[in-house]
């Protein structure tokens, strides 16, 4: 190998974290060398190509109000936002039966919805019991973080239906079952994201707006502007830490640094080998961190025709792929397309996935655009194209977001950020609020520069 | 890179499910490599050098009754065994106060055992309606899986001690914390296991023997009769499927073969990167098995001391390290060795550790002599020499057996051992029997070399 590459600070992964804190650094004087394993930068943001320069997004892609720190970034970086589509009627399909409905909550029948309500509000009110920055010091915190949330949620609702929505909603946006996190790093989760409402909600919640071209965009110009700092190709195998700095080795090249941040999935950190050995809890942390299992499933039409008939393009339903829809057109309606997940998760009945959805890519089209059509009409049974991205398949990525299995907030504590020697930790599972979002991960990564400007 | 090796069947992991799949298979007329990324053979088995020739085992060490295959291949090879230690009054003590006993169950208060004996005759009642082969087919099995073990513990114990009890035995037997891991996953453990009095006995039980040299020698002796089939310091990295054969591609050679059993931990296992990719479920499977975390800490004294005061070296404690004590000595009692487990987990009040103690080797062998010398006397504050073996700490290894995350059972079912094309899955998580034992890692070696002998 050649000689070191000597910077001030490393850091490892290019997704939007890893190259804010570049970014940050560099504005505070600090040269940095940022390396990544992939082919490309951007981690969890990626577009995937429709056709005529339209995109979609097969990775993270919201932002709203209350995510200070993402939207000061956008500004900074001149990208713009447009408001996600959600005029008209959205539908509510159940047993059989589509109903329409208009605003954040579909229209459960009336006990299921003082279920929901009953549920909200214990969530909520056992959220605010949790302090943001020091979760496991809640007074029922080795309690909550015994139970899973799935368990809670079969104890405490009342109704099928009520359960089913809370289930939906937890899936979507944490991307695993909810029987596979505690109820405290949920309730956490709650208290960081401005409440189940704001978490859930398109208009005025975390789902308000879209970022033209695509998120990847904020880690592309992020990376314009670091110029040959970014290092791509090459996934770190080593960090060697020593009295005078630390070494970092990759594939392609071995970085000679004071510092080095660690952007990346607690989970993916585990891939790298450190010496001396990381602490226990550290370690351990890195090794009970479960990620996330989603894929996002599109159908692009010549048009929104859904929109022309008042519809929003959002469905709420429990057919057996599209449990949730959104419109995801881009934003000048040019094509239209509509968007679900899909987990390997899934909770209680109606969300076990059959092997062959999971495994054939043709019966997971067919049962798509089966479940479209019954939502939306036969025009939805033939789309111009469909696509998907996996993020169970990724080779540098574990997964979404994810998070620690129970009884782990409780054990392993800070040990998601608390710097190791040399050693500094970025990525949105390190976050306080907005913990999971684009949000988090640029707040960590702020945090993480910070700190490294501020110790020595 | 040479040319590829060519061999009918590639093996991966060179522990002793590796080289028992190696022996059978080659007992069949295969021809086999096996790849190990170690610089040693054993896995999860290793001696540690005590002095002029007397060992202590680091890892997997006990054998017994009803884990047939294990001591049949002790047999085979030409191994010894011996009974572990365990005559005269063991020690149990609490809040403060030592008393003595015999056989299996500490003196706990009259309430507090008949504590014990519901909660043991409610899981083994509940065990029995788990199927062996398809836990996740149990009729309450959704159920069962969404809940932590250690949730059910909190709910249905009705003394702190029959709990401190459970909790000791259980973290003790599976290296983790009772919150980690589901009810489902333990009641098929208890069912596999033999039942709880079998897995937490000496005599009769799981415990009753050991293998004269250590356990080690078993992979010893089976790499001794494959010569140079076992490669070493050569971990794997790719595999890669095709109609023809399988190609594994490791630090030091390229194997070309008709199968590949990969003989690892799940968790160890998603270090490789498989192409054409993994099916969903045990992508994710892999994702989510959580490893267990625990260290052994040894005392070395010039003699087994305690035994001449007619102790057997077991202790049930509260104290802070030394929780559950076992005599260790060489079957020959030329020194004395205590042994103790300390993890990152532990449950409920009393047994979360402290970082000093984690993270501090100083600290730890402190507070274990300190806590020897409650329960021995002075004479066991002046160990000749202290040992400790840290599984959270090896570079190829992620932690001891683990288990799945809550929720994983019935989601992902049998990805633990259902063979993708021409890849085949050993390791101990891989035995429906003894799971986690010595004994499951042959068995499953032995499954899985029967599924290539079968399959073409």
């Amino acid at each position: 190998m050649t000689e070191p590459r000597r910077t001030d600070v490393a850091i490892i992964g290019a997704g939007i974290s890893g190259l804010t804190a570049a970014r940050r650094l560099t504005q505070a004087g600090r040269s940095v060398v940022v390396l990544e394993a992939d082919d490309r930068v951007g981690g969890r943001t990626m577009n995937l190509d429709v056709a005529d320069g339209v995109i979609t997004e097969g990775g993270g892609q919201w932002v709203g109000p209350g995510q200070d720190r993402v939207l000061l970034l956008l500004d900074e970086l001149g990208l713009q936002t447009f408001t996600t589509y959600i005029a008209g009627k959205s539908i509510y399909h159940r047993r059989g039966r589509s109903k329409r409905y208009d605003g954040l909550i579909p229209p459960l029948n009336p006990l299921a919805l003082a279920d929901f309500a009953q549920l909200q509000l214990r969530l909520e009110r056992m959220a605010r019991t949790v302090p943001l920055d020091v979760p496991w010091t809640a007074r029922r915190a080795r309690s909550w973080d015994g139970v899973t949330f799935g368990h809670w949620l079969d104890a405490n609702a009342r109704t099928s239906e009520a359960k089913a929505m809370v289930t939906m909603g937890f899936t979507v946006t944490n991307a695993e079952d909810p029987h596979t996190t505690s109820l405290l790093v949920q309730l956490a989760r709650i208290r960081g994201g401005g409440g189940i409402d704001h978490m859930l909600n398109i208009t005025g919640g975390a789902q308000e707006s879209r970022v033209v071209g695509g998120t990847v965009r904020i880690a592309q110009r992020l990376a314009e502007d670091l110029g040959d700092a970014v290092v791509l190709d090459s996934p770190v195998r080593e960090i060697l830490q020593d009295a005078d700095g630390v070494s970092v080795r990759s594939a392609r090249v071995e970085v000679r640094a004071d510092r080095v941040i660690v952007a990346m999935s607690p989970a993916d950190a585990d891939r790298i080998h450190v010496t001396p050995s990381l602490p226990t809890r550290r370690a351990m942390l890195q090794r009970r961190w479960s990620s996330g299992t989603e894929s996002k499933l599109f159908a692009v039409y010549d048009r929104p025709f859904w929109r022309e008939q008042g519809l929003s393009g959002q469905a709420v339903s429990d057919l057996p792929v599209a449990q949730y829809v959104v419109d995801n057109s881009p934003p000048d309606g040019s094509v239209g397309i509509l968007l679900s997940f899909l987990g390997t998760a899934g909770s209680g009945s109606g969300q076990h996935w059959p092997d062959e959805i999971l495994d054939d890519p043709a019966a997971r089209r067919a049962g798509f655009l089966a479940d479209l059509t019954v939502l939306f009409g036969p025009q939805a049974a033939t789309p111009t194209a469909y696509l998907e991205k996996d993020w169970t398949q990724e080779r540098w990525i574990s997964g979404c977001v994810g998070s620690r299995a129970p009884g782990s907030l409780t054990q392993y504590t800070d040990a998601d950020r608390r710097p190791v020697g040399r050693i500094h930790w970025a990525g949105t599972e390190t976050a306080t609020t907005n913990q999971g979002y684009l949000d988090g991960a640029v707040s960590a990564a702020e945090r993480a520069a910070h700190e490294v400007s501020t110790t020595r």
